[in-house]
């Protein structure tokens, strides 16, 4: 790669989401040279990824260019790259437009989708972890509508309007808390001649109650509320396989549908070269000390899902969400530049400002530490906390726009086909 | 197709643009069965199609479901098809679903782009008919910039940056306008490295003036705005060919670009069927008499792009834009009610609104029937007009939302390569 060095210390980061652009951000005007590395031109807000599966929201809503993030900050480059192995030896990285070389390297990848090893469940059901994915979603969802219509099989009409999603957490509450709202909303008027009411939303939760994460009060609310909206909640209940048409479970029960979307478990996106057994912990993550670094590589770093930082408070790791991605970044980047200073390190603790989830309309649940609440204050403390954590004003404001809208007209106006649903564009694209 | 008949006469419209919507929207609530079919699920507003490849919208801004539109009618139906071929003996219809029987027929096919069958030309250039094809040219735009980051031939480097954009009409215009603000205002901040003043857009044109349709003294305005824009305008210019390279002209010169923007010409989209060399003019419009019946065939109908009405007034026919196409689908809406009702038709009447094109910031021509203005205010005006006639509250909002950003802050968010530029998806898939 044709990047010149400069006189200060190289820094490479591989990965432009919460963790490595809150990283890029604190090492802006430093002397150092910082070299950010993401197989997409643009930084994507995940938490509302569900959003543009239900046509609520527009890909560039949550999705912000990265070179406009770090535009004003000279010491900064910023290459559209796959990053394909880490010669640690060489402090070499190879990419497909090239190799680099670093002075510290920082992994910032992220997580992706954890299938758990089961072949034949990946190659049906549906992720959400990427915007591709979640456009790839929106398309599957209005295409089996569309479908149905043109079926006079009773049974495969309703495996169409069937949606099934596994994982009861804060992705799989939101997801199938939209569904049911465009059931209601939407599907009639769009599809009169179809009887929308046999469409079903399954949540299905291995453990014993969803948000397993937040407080008992929050998961009891939120089941609360998804009834309310009609989603039929399994707890206790893990699904063992899939086959695109049949899901089925520990017992004799099953699923008939045509869209199963897997929310139900996260793994680290390890790269080669740096994805060695003594490296990592189950789950892909890479063992890091409480500075970040990664045990026993010098010089390498590993910030947000991809690091396991194990602590008395957090003995498997921080929670994979952005929160403690967003603060390793900014703590590695006072780090970094303490290190190349020869000041003391500060290691990292974790600051909880709580967590939240909505369920639709007028409905969320928000933990804070001292302070727990769930209803109508708590959605729009979810939206406020979301819009404020948007990159961007026009973002901000679109997304408003776009909230005030199908909050009035009780409606989302991008449910549009515009590619059609391709598992495996999906799938290898991204 | 299970779409059961009413125990009214039964009218298929093919096409969801311009023109169908138009007749479908005038077809309510009367006593008649209407079926729109699509091949896709949304109504795409063409005449901002460049701003989705430029980034400054998103496709749902533009895009508008069909479902939508038409949910309060009850006499409607909407089916997600690709229209195959019509037998018209049978008064049958075959498509990718299933085929479906009619009483009326109309055709709102539209145009598609028209390489004058140079096959060499077609497989290398770009077309922006559509929004799949607006969303691949803003993916190219941006990986071009991305890859000339990556070569140190300097030829090379300046091909990626050249942008040659084929026809001077309305498209062809605002989109060289648009690549020159992006020149402007986004290219130094995003690529520091870059000399980007090295990148070119030329505007080439066959005849002796751009904006043919337009008034002189519009066509004159437009290119004296393109080129304060640092546009090169190349009138008196045919582009001969085009090898993903080098294009040819007529004469020794030679353009290197690694894009070519094809607006050059359009031709109707003809339906295996109805595509008989008696039916149709040159250009692959169907021969309309002023009731927009297609001559000599009992009980069809063309209108919009596909359809060519000779009149004393407009020898080749009616301009292929969107004015009359909703004024032909309007139109035919009343005649239709009025053949059913045994009443004599009306005519066709074209009524020129007038015309209008934006060449960038604070720049655009307008040419009303008694009054041709240029600048600040035509700009204007061409905004209003534009949010006045995209259908729907919500895209009017978040387009002027957008709009009044990128007019602040000189900007444009939407640089997104979601999915990578692919030629072939392009062009097989739409």
């Amino acid at each position: 790669m044709n990047i010149s060095r400069t006189s200060y210390p190289r820094i490479v980061i591989i990965g432009g989401g919460f963790a490595g652009v809150s990283l890029a951000k604190k090492m802006s005007k430093k002397e150092v040279q910082v070299i950010l590395l993401d197989k997409h031109n643009y930084h994507t807000f995940q938490p509302l990824l569900y959003q543009v599966s239900t046509g609520g929201l527009e890909p560039d809503s949550i999705a912000y260019p990265i070179r406009k993030i770090l535009k004003n900050y000279p010491n900064f480059t910023f290459r559209l790259a796959d990053v394909q192995e880490i010669e640690i030896g060489k402090k070499n990285i190879i990419t497909n437009i090239g190799s680099l070389k670093y002075d510290y390297l920082v992994l910032a990848t992220g997580s992706e989708t954890n299938f758990f090893g089961n072949v034949e469940l990946e190659k049906h059901s549906m992720a959400m972890k990427s915007i591709i994915e979640s456009l790839n979603l929106r398309s599957l969802i209005l295409e089996n509508f569309e479908q149905a219509l043109l079926t006079d099989d009773l049974h495969e009409r309703d495996a169409l309007m069937n949606f099934v999603i596994v994982g009861g957490g804060p992705t799989g509450v939101e997801l199938a808390g939209a569904l049911a709202e465009i059931k209601k909303g939407i599907l009639p008027k769009d599809y009169p001649d179809l009887d929308t009411r046999r469409a079903q939303i399954h949540l299905v939760q291995s453990g014993s109650r969803i948000l397993k994460e937040m407080s008992k009060k929050a998961s009891e609310k939120a089941e609360e509320f998804l009834e309310g909206l009609g989603v039929q909640v399994w707890k206790e209940t893990r699904i063992t396989n899939y086959d695109g048409k049949l899901a089925t479970t520990m017992t004799d029960f099953v699923f008939e549908t045509a869209t199963l979307v897997w929310a139900a478990g996260v793994k680290g996106a390890l790269i080669k070269g740096v994805d060695a057994k003594e490296l990592t912990v189950p789950g892909n993550r890479l063992k890091v000390n409480q500075f970040n670094q990664v045990e026993g590589i010098e010089g390498v770093f590993a910030i947000g899902d991809i690091a396991c930082m194990v602590t008395p408070e957090f003995p498997i790791g921080h929670p994979m969400m952005a929160q403690p991605a967003i603060q390793q970044g900014a703590n590695l980047g006072d780090n970094l530049i303490k290190l190349l200073e020869r000041q003391p390190l500060t290691p990292f603790k974790y600051k909880d400002k709580g967590s939240m989830a909505t369920v639709g309309r007028n409905k969320a649940v928000v933990d804070l530490k001292n302070y727990k609440f769930q209803g109508v204050f708590a959605w729009f403390v979810w939206m406020f906390v979301h819009l404020f954590f948007l990159i961007g004003f026009r973002n901000r404001m679109v997304v408003f726009v776009n909230w005030v809208y199908s909050y009035i007209r009780f409606d989302r106006e991008a449910r549009l086909i515009i590619r059609p649903y391709n598992k495996d564009y999906s799938k290898f694209k991204d």
